[in-house]
């Protein structure tokens, strides 16, 4: 694939998003105020619904069923600056853990009748073939983002056509759902510095403490943060966001991002062309998104937020994004396992809709207005 | 069956309840910590695994499925005072909807895979027949809490014997985990007269909108709320609580509480007595879990509090309760809607625990203490 056919998969992909239709989310919202429950006693889950019912361009929403949870995995050159406690290999380390089902996304997963596929876009290691895994490897993990770009502008659009791929393979193969699971050891660094630059917020309001680190180590990872952005020319003092145009973005991207961050940007993108809904996962998904949302303004629009993470540059992200958590119980583990321990929530929203009855139809009488 | 009968269940109920295992307890928090996952990095949702390791006083806790979902139906004579805008005849509307499978709490059940039964405790009006529902009327409607007590002290304990007696039934019928539901118009009202008096907090604080009601409808309801606590001598103008005992509890259950809040206290009893732990819906189950635990001490250690409703008296019930609700969406519609939608989340808290590769098991390296 050369690199002209490549940007052709990002550009057909982001001509095919449309923002929500107005329409059905019109239609969505008249609707649940006729099912047999009080206007609005569902509070965020008629939200979801109706949210969801814009995306597709149809209310009621199609079933969100089957989901596919992709976990993209990748390395870190900034993992050299000991911004995390865990030693690199964690990351290939646990991608055998996931296709072994031995971590908690293949215990959550299976809890809510999920497949999961893992896709290589940058261990630092070659992977053996195994059931579950897609090798898309774009390098052997970034190039240190503190120290000048993390990646080539021809490997962010190569990682971003590849999580493009993987979600059409899944919607091609009956997916009717997307949801982002990440793993790679250092990812949360990289993860504050897209969200500071992406949203204009300096380091420290941005980076957290990841996987657990001490305070020595959390000052380091701000200020390798903050180093990232100045290195790259990113943001001024006067903490500018990204501005929401291709090109700058792309920059932004390649400079400070990561193999999976941009894979799961492409997951995105992939999922809305589709307008299959992505349920995004914590604070590396709420990095991938803003990065597509900054490639196309439509793409939150088929985004439901899965959970809130503690990473305080997650309440950021999804604030910037326009995008309310489901589920906030502290989770700080990626992998995808906030988003699936909220892809019930989401089928239980639109199930309302296909299946609670009218006033009319089951004879209940409505509340005098 | 007599008086005396009738006592002597809530007597051996209360005597088989046994507080949380210590040592499951700290079996289940070091297990947690040796999973392939970085410390407390799954949040509250350990919590969750150890609270019901603790329960079951076995470590990993026992797979809480299947579960099984009472919707325990009654109707309140406060509905004269003008406390909500539905009529009253909208609770048998709702039972003949969630036996014919077209409302909220069907649709919630459908997807989280929970049976669905309706039990009777005291609608005002004769009920047919009908597969899934168990009839076990005490009154038709209790008295109006405003003007002197809600129910005989003979139907405080009949009620939560009903209550009792359907959890040991679903129990032995293999039900593993019980979720809490409710439906009674004008409801919220008792729960908020209960929680006043559990919590020894004024009306004004635990007097909610409920399904929807304007401004005047509000005032007038924690007037009778106030009112209802005055008339029946239920606590001082300093706000004392009811004492933890036994006597005193079942006196203001009787006073302010309905047919639905006593049995589902009896759920409580018969989950926590049966070590199956109990998910508890919004804020009725909530009024109805501060009797259990008035009741016996040592019943909340069986409940999970599926989640916080928008109802003002909820949040002080939980606080008072020391539970933590695992979903906070905004929900008012009560049903036990919230409970399922946290079934799924409990689930998944106690899979990880049961499936979760450890360090050692999956050759992860572990992070440098």
């Amino acid at each position: 694939m050369n690199s002209n056919r490549r940007h052709v998969v990002l550009a057909e992909t982001l001509a095919a998003i449309r923002p929500a239709d107005p329409l059905a989310l019109a239609e969505a919202r008249a609707y649940q105020d006729r099912l047999t429950k009080p206007q609005g006693s569902l509070g965020v889950l008629e939200e979801v619904a109706v949210r969801l019912a814009g995306a597709a361009g149809a209310s009621p929403p199609p079933t969100p069923a089957p989901a596919a949870l992709a976990i993209f995995a990748a390395d870190h050159g900034v993992h050299a600056r000991g911004v995390s406690p865990w030693p690199q290999e964690v990351t290939v380390q646990m991608v055998a853990n996931f296709l072994a089902g031995g971590a908690v996304a293949n215990a959550f997963a299976a809890q809510a009748g999920v497949p999961v596929t893992v896709v290589d876009v940058g261990v630092a290691a070659d992977l053996p073939d195994a059931p579950g895994l897609v090798k898309r490897k774009i390098g052997y993990g970034t190039a240190d983002l503190s120290r000048g770009p993390a990646m080539t502008a021809d490997q962010a659009v190569r990682a971003l056509e590849a999580g493009i791929t993987v979600a059409r393979d899944l919607v091609a193969a009956g997916a009717r759902c997307l949801i982002t699971g990440d793993m790679g050891i250092a990812n949360t660094t990289a993860s504050a510095a897209l969200i500071s630059a992406f949203a204009g917020r300096d380091a420290a309001e941005v980076t957290g403490r990841g996987t657990g680190v001490d305070d020595e180590t959390y000052a380091r990872k701000v200020d390798v943060v903050r180093e990232a952005l100045r290195t790259n020319g990113l943001h001024s003092a006067s903490g500018e966001p990204v501005p929401p145009d291709g090109g700058e973005a792309l920059r932004a991207l390649a400079a400070v991002g990561g193999f999976e961050h941009a894979a799961i940007a492409g997951f995105v993108l992939g999922g809305a062309a589709a307008r299959v809904p992505v349920i995004l996962d914590g604070v590396i998904a709420g990095a991938a998104a803003l990065v597509a949302a900054a490639l196309d303004p439509a793409a939150p629009d088929h985004c439901v937020a899965g959970h809130r993470s503690s990473e305080p540059g997650h309440a950021v992200a999804l604030t910037h994004l326009g995008l309310r958590p489901l589920v906030d119980l502290e989770l700080r583990l990626g992998e995808g396992s906030g988003g699936l321990l909220a892809y019930p929530i989401v089928c239980a929203a639109v199930r309302v809709m296909h299946d609670v009855a009218t006033f009319d139809s089951a004879g209940v009488t409505e509340k005098p207005v």
